[in-house]
């Protein structure tokens, strides 16, 4: 008998998740369609809320539809026993790739300065580093961050990457605990935030964490935006300590009309678009892991609830 | 008896270049130094003008400072029978890489509709194409295009070249010759202009050449501003066949102040600063030739004057 995926997603994006199993050997279930509970083998989701995956009384496995999994965490949301898959699909790390890459150009090139520079008609040329001489850290080094310290190094830049538990990784400097994060921050000109949220990454980047940072450097946060507190993030541009930042994310999405993010001439701003999930490399990802649960092979990028990614 | 290299550079980027020399057995000489003329076995210039040149009784090489050589073209600039070697360094070939895929990123990532978005305090995600599914058209396959390529080719890009002559790129479509170009624009939805200034490439985009992309499609220019009819190419951004251009090159530089590129919307400028020459990169090349001409071995990147580049 055909297994059943249900899906918890918009009606837009189910489509296309649709259109994405359509070769696989499993029957694809908008979540507004389920009726008999008991019927779903898997579930692909994004914010189920409490008391709801707990129903499913055959559930064999939990797919994240996003990278994070903050949107699992709280009581009653996952049934006890039953694993957690994080979303690590082609699709997802090359627009992450893609992102980090522009914004660390950005800065890395002084292309705010000729923006102004553009408005004020002043024709300069600014100094330019080369990359072999410009540090850009990397806060998380999971698939993301790796990938994207990776084609750094291969542009040439000076790489450092933190990370709760030891990691290696060619060409970058690895480091991790607290001792490690302060080592990360006063050599990161351009620093890039790609941590996952958990107890320990909420509001890592503060006021302290930024003051540890070189005069003039850059953050990029295309992570979580619980991991920032804005109005010191907002404070360190206003005091010219950072020279600019490239937020993705934010503390509360979508950002309030009353935001100062709006229109502070220092924030480089998008709207949590940086990396999206693409169906069609996910669901190969996704059935992978099916297959080898009807194996009874060790599912891949299962997610530890515990450390919270 | 120690080799006398003269060098016309203003004076800061002149301590800049006798640092870079200080390692190797050869006399640094500043242009404006230069008494006895007879004296000079090299020239590193840029812009020696007519009549200048042809004093030198003794020069063994001309080395081009830029990665250009239209300074060098004109009557009574060049001396008949001295090699002439085109500059390339890695330091110039980073930089144009950097500059290319931060333009290419920031169009195909919509980064314009994003910044308009912020003006008008609107949180609103556009779709997202994969780099797979996006083309790059780049004209011209030197050193500094086929490295461009080779990198969108590693993030994924589509990725179509033309060149004069035909030329074969790994994971790059090459195409050269009137038919190979019509069919480079008629796919490019970001197209990159890479090309040395010739008779053959001299106002190559323009109203015709222009109206062959694809509509949407965005224009970057880091090649030769000569390259570009600039009338043309503001018309093709005004009737929205064009989506936006990143132009670092203009027909004249500096960019009069009366120019309507200061003041284009769709227009992203930089003053000619894609890539530089790093004199400390450029000397170990500049070095390498005077060694292989002492030796008597074949120079490398030795221009080819009639072809203009």
């Amino acid at each position: 008998m055909l297994e059943t995926l249900a899906i918890k997603s918009d009606l837009e994006r189910f489509n296309g998740w649709r259109s994405a199993f359509k070769d696989f050997d499993i029957h694809v279930l908008d979540w507004d369609q389920v009726t008999d509970k008991s019927q779903i083998d898997y579930a692909l989701v994004w914010d189920p809320g409490p008391g709801v995956l707990t129903e499913f009384a055959n559930l064999k496995i939990i797919f994240s539809v996003g990278a994070g999994l903050d949107h699992l965490k709280g009581e009653n949301i996952l049934p006890p026993g039953i694993p957690v898959v994080r979303m690590v699909e082609d699709g997802l790390t090359a627009g992450m790739v893609e992102y980090v890459l522009y914004t660390v150009l950005r800065f890395h090139r002084f292309m705010p300065q000729y923006e102004r520079d553009k408005q004020n008609k002043v024709w300069r040329e600014l100094v330019q580093i080369p990359a072999s001489k410009r540090t850009v850290g990397i806060l998380g080094l999971g698939v993301l961050g790796g990938n994207c310290a990776k084609t750094l190094v291969q542009l040439g830049f000076n790489v450092a990457g933190w990370s709760r538990t030891p990691k290696q990784l060619p060409g970058v400097g690895c480091y991790h605990g607290a001792a490690g994060l302060d080592h990360v921050l006063a050599m990161s000109e351009i620093l890039v935030c790609l941590l996952p949220l958990t107890h320990q990454t909420q509001h890592l980047v503060n006021a302290e964490t930024l003051a540890k940072l070189p005069k003039g450097a850059c953050f990029i946060n295309a992570g979580r935006g619980a991991c920032q507190v804005e109005s010191d993030l907002i404070a360190a541009l206003d005091s010219d300590h950072l020279a600019g930042a490239a937020l993705d994310v934010y503390e509360f999405e979508p950002l309030s009309p009353k935001s100062p993010v709006w229109t502070h001439p220092k924030i480089y701003f998008t709207p949590h678009i940086a990396s999206m999930v693409h169906p069609d490399t996910s669901a190969i990802h996704v059935y992978d892991n099916i297959v080898r649960h009807r194996n009874n092979q060790a599912l891949t990028h299962l997610a530890d609830m515990d450390a919270g990614y």
